[in-house]
């Protein structure tokens, strides 16, 4: 009789390189996939790959899904400017669903008994991995070793040594996670409440000093260019992120809540994430009218929280979307920013549907689409309800 | 038989000069008010009574409304965080609403039978200043004879001449509103959409190089202290924004929605506002729960929003202020800030009610407060419905 | 040289009537046009046109908008449960738009220069009218003579005599307002706060006693039949208000806020909205997700809203009706109510969509897709936020 | 030594009788504790009492707290008008909490090793019991007899049998939970999602033909007499329920999301609460301006559902009650209602701070407070963001 199968999530980092063995140690034929969203080069592909397949595992599969993620997820995260908090454009989190489903998919094509991933049970991604695959393959059981047996890094080093396994694991004094829509530092300083991160700490260092203008073009509300030059959204991404990281532009330190209720504390270094997030914004603010990006403000917020917290798969996620999607039908136009060092700046915006841009009324000017008796006619009306209630009530 | 009574909004500038005037020219007592929230110096005061006088006007009061405005609205938007559209503290705007309240308990107070202001037919303010009075003194008729007369300039420049008021009245290259709560800035790139306000317009101008640190303090929201030295509210405002706006912090250009519907755009400068926000807003993020952060966050953008739109006094205020109030009831600690030339970066707080500070549960660290058992659970049922659904509907 | 042209919404009441005498008096010449969404019959759209003419109109058109006004809004209404403040259907306020709409593209399809209607200066009508003809034809004029001449019936009556118009304009004892999703009822009761509408102010007696029972077909949100028969949607709304309106069902008086900000007391009979309304909901609670019903209620209750204020053409009511439109997917299957003399009760649902009808859980019943560890564990993380705010703050 | 102490949350129903042999089993010292929420006579709560000390237990407590759950709970489920998915006032659901609190803090006043409570693993009160536990007395351990050992009835009746308990368990075919904001009614019925209750279900039969009136008085929000007689909210709920629960009123079957996520059906007779909460909508339609109403909707359904889902420590629960509370200033007034079989019907109010009283205007009428030109300015402004964007898109 031929052993049950195990999909398992694989890094090629310690935690998913213990689990390799460990599953095979438990008799099962363990088939490693590596799904990348932005956060691996190919050569990186091709290396985890090859160690996979160095340490016996039946199969392995590098699945790319960079534009799946755009297409499917991150396009509404632009479309709704979101920022966690304000503050946090969920830089690598919102990358996880994706590798989740991906892996769900895969696990259910090969007729996957099981799925195991590296998670330990401190975090977020535990959860939302868990729930995904629940969701994807209810009838696949799900098996976490590092979560269940517990073991400190130097308990797996040693395991892995017995196996014939050795590779340094020196432990990076920050912890860095890479993603098509930013990268994740955790460090001894995001554990306190007090200390930022040091210079050192992120990925890329600043390069350029003095300033730059760039020039981005919105097609509905979709990335379509930079610089003039036309290109895919996930190219304009990539090419951003390489201009603005050189100025260190795009971090700062986020805390925030995990879904398992205790806070959180990331720094993150997302150059090209903040900046296409403010121009799009800048551009929506010219665009659309007040309640749109008012009712915009509130479903994108919502939207991020759930898929921060694991909940792609919500319905209400879909009927999100086509709400985003279509008060993009105006989106169109293309923004100036001016990067400097550690900081950017939005310049302005052209746009053929720049509600601003109206013969019909200039703010601050005389016009001739309206007289003052009109306003003070609006005015009066406008202060009918208050008028009434202050005849009343005195409070 | 005396004459009519008329209380006349009062800046000292060309529009209130001419207005003045005018209303003496209709047989009116005119009594000049000029309410300060902040904007104006002991010496703009004084200038401005003085000239009021010299003017021929019946009577002139300065009517100090700073720390009142602190008090009854300020202290509100930075327990609420608010930026309207993630961008603009409501400089200057806000504090018009106490500056028409002011007026307008002015006006009942010595029985007037007119107020009159300068607004123009083209803007937010007359719409404000016309909501107060209304709502406060519905017996007194307004009176706006820049909007009703539509002159220009020149004309009302002619006419004080021929007063005998001889004063040069060039027109800034920018025009200027300061406030305690930021300074606005407009000029001919504010009529545009794609050009930026250049580094001159700015009021203040970078004086600094290098960064510093500054701590603030909080204790239930209010501020309480700057560089553990402790002081007022309005003293620390000053105090920060004379420290931080040496750096060229919180400049920035916004486009919104103007009560009256077109868009509008305008600088705005607001070193300690901003840094005081995010300040704050760190400060919560720390130590409010999610739901607190989510709700304050709707709240206090509508506040935000009514406030700008001259709703002041809409009883709905009176009750999202208690709401704001109530939250902040742990927002006590202190926030480091490193302010840098045309930036800031919050570093951290250190509060006594800080969430994260417990020793209950770390982020991404084992813990004793629950197993990974646990969490499977938790993620078991947490996908039920969506799990439910899936198990039904393709889609 | 050719008289302009005006058109007159018309309905061939007494200040209808008024206006196209009027109107001709100014030496337009009058295009007559009734818009039908619902609340005229064949017999009263005939005699209408035929008093038109014979009041020498130049033209006169009826407009059938019904099924319009269910395929771009009333399906709206229904797929979100909307019911202003809990109460009123928007019976014959949400036909206005539509009326409106048809006679701003008549009157542009005959490059009409004036557009003229009855409304008085007191009410909303007057605000939908203008709203919607402002943006449709910015560049035509809009005549509102019973508005701007303020008359009195008798006044009206007067001048129609005089022009030989000897019809008998009796004051009903209440107005009423019939349209395809209700009819509204005016009388001395809804201008008291104290008193309700007698039985005989509404135009549907009670007829039957018993009760029965209808069904409910729904079909992706849209109805589709009608206890087992298959028929369009505007068939069901008619044949089941037929039905349920002999039992008086659907009656109620709302007071509610006007868009001039004071308060308006309307009474309604409204037996299939009603009924249509608690039935599609049902299903809904039956076939959607929490966060779905969510906000969807959010999103309805604010497109209601507009929609009452007239402001049907703001871009967000198209996104709204987006996300309205794609949260239906799933919710088909049939409903069964019973009706009784003043009241309705839902009986329950049958669909395959059904939520609950699941093999996974039933609640209160012990089941397998999860074990009380389970819970235990989901209930331990879900306490953790507040766990940790109450170890270290007392309120 | 002594033994550990553990107090149970106890009924003196079948389960709770179970747990109470079964922990002495376990050689604790079990403390019985029976909590009133308005659900229970006194010689309900004598039988318990003698039941529970009959049995053997170290101490049996009576807590009364109807007072203190109207105090601090139902009294903002009646100033937010909460019914669940506009169905179900959550009779019975809500007072899980108060009993939850009131159990926690007598086992910390007894200093308990262990708390107890009957709850199986299938329904939402294990949950709301076990949140609030481990809030209130993080370091007690919770004990689910029925839960983890999964017994059948008949197991539970014999084991207790053995114990020389031979009371007669029949299961009554519709289990009843009382509360004093309504009675909880399941049966088979209530599992399918077609089949409605039977009338002999019910609690409450109807035994009044005809009709009768009734007037609520409400003093700032808080219910303070009946039919013009003064008393507390707690009588006026007792009193109210007694007559009009003879009338059938208040009966609905309501299917919603449980806290684990599926959906659950739940029987329900409420007549006191359905009539209070209409009455009270009403009475702040006419009070409270259209933004209040807005607001405390939003919030107090999230209220609603925080409640509902065992939520009441989090602290954004305070929060929303200072900001319900506030909204209640002027929600003084009376409400008349008309009682019939099976309905009711809101009559109108009576109200010195009636918004609709003022002389100031009469909605449909022409009024001194503004002109139709007024109204003209007001649409003419209103109008101006949509015509704008009409003017620059074609969608």
């Amino acid at each position: 009789m031929s052993n049950k199968k195990v999909v398992l999530a694989f890094s090629g980092g310690l935690d998913t390189t213990y689990c390799a063995f460990y599953l095979q140690g438990l008799n099962l034929d363990v088939y490693t996939a590596l799904v990348n969203t932005g956060g691996f080069t190919a050569e990186q592909m091709a290396e985890a790959e090859s160690r996979a397949r160095s340490y016996g595992v039946v199969e392995h599969v590098n699945l790319e899904k960079t534009q799946d993620f755009y297409d499917e997820c991150l396009k509404y995260l632009i479309y709704g400017n979101v920022l966690k908090n304000n503050t946090y454009p969920l830089s690598v989190s919102a990358e996880r669903a994706f590798q989740a489903l991906a892996i769900a998919k895969y696990a259910k094509s090969i007729n996957a008994d099981y799925i195991a991933h590296g998670s330990t049970g401190a975090g977020n991604d535990q959860v939302r991995f868990d729930l995904i695959f629940q969701i994807i393959c209810p009838d696949v059981e799900i098996i976490t070793p590092i979560r269940d047996n517990k073991l400190s890094r130097q308990a797996e080093i040693e395991y892995l040594k017995e196996k014939g396994v050795n590779i340094s694991w020196e432990k990076a004094k920050y912890s860095i996670n890479r993603g098509l829509w930013g990268t994740s530092v955790g460090g001894d300083e995001t554990l306190t409440s007090n200390l930022t991160l040091p210079e050192e700490a992120y990925p890329s260092q600043v390069e350029k000093d003095g300033s730059e203008e760039v020039e981005l073009s919105f097609d509905k509300g979709q990335l379509k260019g930079l610089n003039g030059k036309t290109m895919g959204a996930v190219e304009v991404i990539e090419t951003l992120n390489d201009i603005a990281s050189k100025y260190g532009i795009g971090r700062d330190v986020h805390v925030g809540d995990t879904i398992i209720g205790i806070k959180g504390r990331v720094g993150f270094e997302a150059a090209a994430p903040v900046v296409i997030l403010k121009a799009h914004h800048l551009l929506e603010k010219h665009n659309l009218t007040k309640w749109q990006q008012h009712w915009k403000e509130q479903l994108a917020n919502w939207y991020g929280m759930l898929l921060h917290e694991g909940q792609f798969l919500d319905p209400v996620m879909r009927d999100i979307e086509v709400f985003l999607e279509n008060t993009q039908r105006n989106v169109t136009g293309t923004v100036k920013v001016k990067l400097a060092p550690y900081r950017f700046q939005v310049i302005g915006i052209e746009s053929d549907k720049d509600l601003m841009s109206s013969d019909f009324g200039q703010y601050g000017e005389m016009n001739n689409g309206w007289s003052g008796e009109d306003v003070k006619g609006f005015t009066k009306i406008l202060a009918n309800q208050t008028k009434i209630y202050s005849s009343i009530n005195n409070d």
